[in-house]
């Protein structure tokens, strides 16, 4: 059988590592598959220097439309990143009647809905693997492994820098400002750390995962995103000292009311598998009705285990390449005459439990007014840790953990408790999920 | 479009499971795959009394045959287990041209070469995701989440019995018999716990997922295979205090000579996501080479869990029904005419590295006597443990690590240590992997 013909635009980390995967394992995968699979075509900048691929055998270019427009390209791989040149090529290449694979989480979270309506159209596929969780195949795991379930959650840690930065400062006790730099020197983290450490990548990721798990569209704008900048060493230590550790999650719960779709600094349980996924490596965490938890865990990104999820992909194209669209499995897991209209709730409507510190005077009576607070508000709390204050201060340092109250009502009790004559400054509040 | 006939064979823990969820989530699936699939057949000893599916909708007989010969079904769901009634209604179903589901592993295991042969030269599909740890979707992983890789090793946790055990052991510092006794009365354990407690089951799994790694056919019998009623709460306890936890692991590693297959007793660093799996929950790592280490977690046994991985296979099994069998994903994996024979390996060429406990007389020198057999045999050790004696006791507990050696150069070295004067008794030995 004749190979099929790939085009990848960009020939970076991920586009380089995807290259070289599908020169080393060739034989391998063409045992899988039952046919070649042939990069034939490569779009980047500089391309005339690349090394990786045999220019004899493979047409390189710098202006990525040749590839998207080239009819004998069969398969566009977009590895370019970005929302406006990947997408317009994107657009392209499904116009085309080419099938995609993206690593393009940006992209598939907010133009995910008007790309996937026009490859559903056109009766071409794209694929998304690699955009969640680089190596780890959790889009198939959502869309078919676990087809069967109702899902009910999924918790995952989704950025590798964010989670390299809350190891480091919980493992070595150094402070966020600190370790980024070194994650900015290694190379875990970009020059400008917003995306990771604000939570818009994995708020990306989440918006993707969530689609997957409830048949929703792609809704990246009703994210809520919360980043790690403002986690200290002493609430990691105080956390760890209550059982806690401190992890940058997604998370995704259907409840009756809705849809919650959050991305916060979160306390879990040590004991978790996901509170020991240390590093720059990532993890997922689904809990479906019939299945109950299953975790996915490895690389979140580099060269290679992106390029494994793509490569997963490209496979998964080749193998199907003749198979009737509607034939397929759908490309955001439910049929696009499926999809709910499940609304998303707002933060203030989310339901979780609260890790709350405020610096207090150290007299009698104070805790039994805090608490009283949070009584009027019918939130229960369920531990306290009060520290005895250095020498000639008068502040201690108060720590509850809260039960399981909605958001807004605990926005009114702090509102409150920063009130309080006894109360200085801000009260602390860092989210907090059981998972169990 | 027409709903999908499914004929389910067994209607007991797995079989109930799996029509509950099949109903309960029926709205879920159509919204997934576009059609209705409706559990139309239902073979069962004492069906009459069954109270899961309506008696007005489903046809019921005691003869599995029946099912499996009505010209109305379309998917055969074998959940009966064992190895001959159910082999013989699987070759039946594969010969009617209907599509086969099963969650038997030993069926697969040692079968599996002639009911894949059957069902490729018929153009149907076997599906077996729930045959290997439950609900876990770690065939479809390892078939085509991870595709692009050429597979170096996996090692899993593939039998929640033995895990339950360990765990307990660790955790309680019981023995082995005792918390053996525990499991078979909440169920977790059979009354004749052979195939868990000795490996046989995680054999069969391991058998099935060496297939999907490295392209090989099916090989129970080539599979070493130890089981963990030999572990004591001493050797617990000193893995313990080395920072090792005994798990008892599936390997499958490829070497230049060919591929290890071993169910045994493991040493693994605490500090590795496996070794902190706990209870009757299974996990598989497996180590690609362009994605790295990537895991997989969750309820290895179980109704539901379990019917989650049948109703995976069943939705895949609907959503390409039309679908040529050329074109879709290979049974095991790899093409059945690009299958290696490349040679599995006895435990004897095996590489691992050891634990080893001993028993010594109390006096100079001993150590000296013991290092020199392992420094003759070109073994290096790692860390050394030695016990004081207790009250009137001239023997003292000595405990080595090794680093990675051929199993019979050990065997080789362990001989000649049993044979020293000093040593008392048979040296014990658990094999240890770092899974780095």
């Amino acid at each position: 059988m004749e190979a099929v013909k790939v085009g990848l635009l960009g020939l970076g980390t991920v586009g380089g590592g995807t290259a070289t995967v599908l020169l080393r394992n060739a034989a391998e995968i063409q045992a899988r598959v039952g046919r070649a699979i042939e990069v034939s075509h490569v779009a980047g900048l500089g391309i005339a220097d690349q090394t990786i691929v045999d220019p004899a055998k493979v047409k390189l270019t710098e202006d990525a439309f040749e590839v998207v427009n080239d009819p004998e390209v069969q398969i566009v791989v977009e590895l370019i990143g970005g929302y406006t040149l990947a997408k317009d090529l994107v657009m392209k290449a499904i116009d085309n009647g080419k099938h995609v694979v993206t690593a393009n989480k940006a992209l598939i979270a907010t133009h995910g809905t008007e790309i996937m309506q026009a490859a559903t159209a056109k009766g071409v596929t794209v694929s998304y693997e690699a955009a969640v969780a680089g190596g780890i195949p959790i889009i198939k795991a959502m869309r078919e492994g676990l087809a069967g379930n109702q899902i009910q959650w999924l918790a995952g840690i989704i950025n590798g820098t964010g989670n390299f930065i809350l190891t480091e400062m919980r493992d070595k006790g150094r402070d966020f400002d600190d370790v980024l730099k070194e994650a900015q020197e290694l190379g875990y983290a970009e020059a400008d750390p917003t995306f990771d450490v604000e939570g818009i990548d994995a708020a990306h990721k989440l918006t993707i995962l969530a689609s997957l798990a409830f048949g929703i569209e792609l809704q990246f704008e009703k994210t809520y995103t919360e980043g790690i900048s403002k986690i200290t060493t002493e609430d990691v230590n105080y956390a760890e000292e209550l059982g806690y550790r401190i992890k940058h999650l997604g998370i995704a719960r259907k409840t009756d009311n809705g849809i919650e779709l959050r991305v916060h600094p979160t306390l879990i349980p040590e004991k978790r598998l996901l509170a020991n996924v240390d590093g720059v490596m990532n993890a997922v965490l689904v809990q479906g009705d019939a299945v109950g938890p299953t975790l996915y865990y490895g690389a979140g990104a580099g060269a290679e285990p992106t390029a494994s999820a793509v490569v997963a992909d490209i496979i998964d194209t080749v193998r199907s390449i003749d198979v009737p669209a509607d034939q397929k499995v759908p490309l955001l897991g439910f049929r696009a005459d499926s999809m709910r209209d499940t609304p998303v709730l707002s933060i203030d409507d989310a339901e979780t439990s609260y890790y709350l510190r405020m610096s207090a005077e150290d007299k009698p009576g104070v805790l039994a007014e805090v608490s009283e607070v949070f009584a009027a508000h019918s939130i229960s709390l369920e531990a306290v840790l009060q520290k005895e204050p250095s020498e000639g201060v008068n502040l201690v340092n108060l720590v509850l953990l809260s039960q399981q109250v909605q958001e807004k009502n605990m926005n009114g009790a702090i509102k409150e408790v920063e009130a309080l004559a006894a109360i200085q400054g801000e009260v602390v509040r860092i989210r907090m999920e059981h998972l169990g």
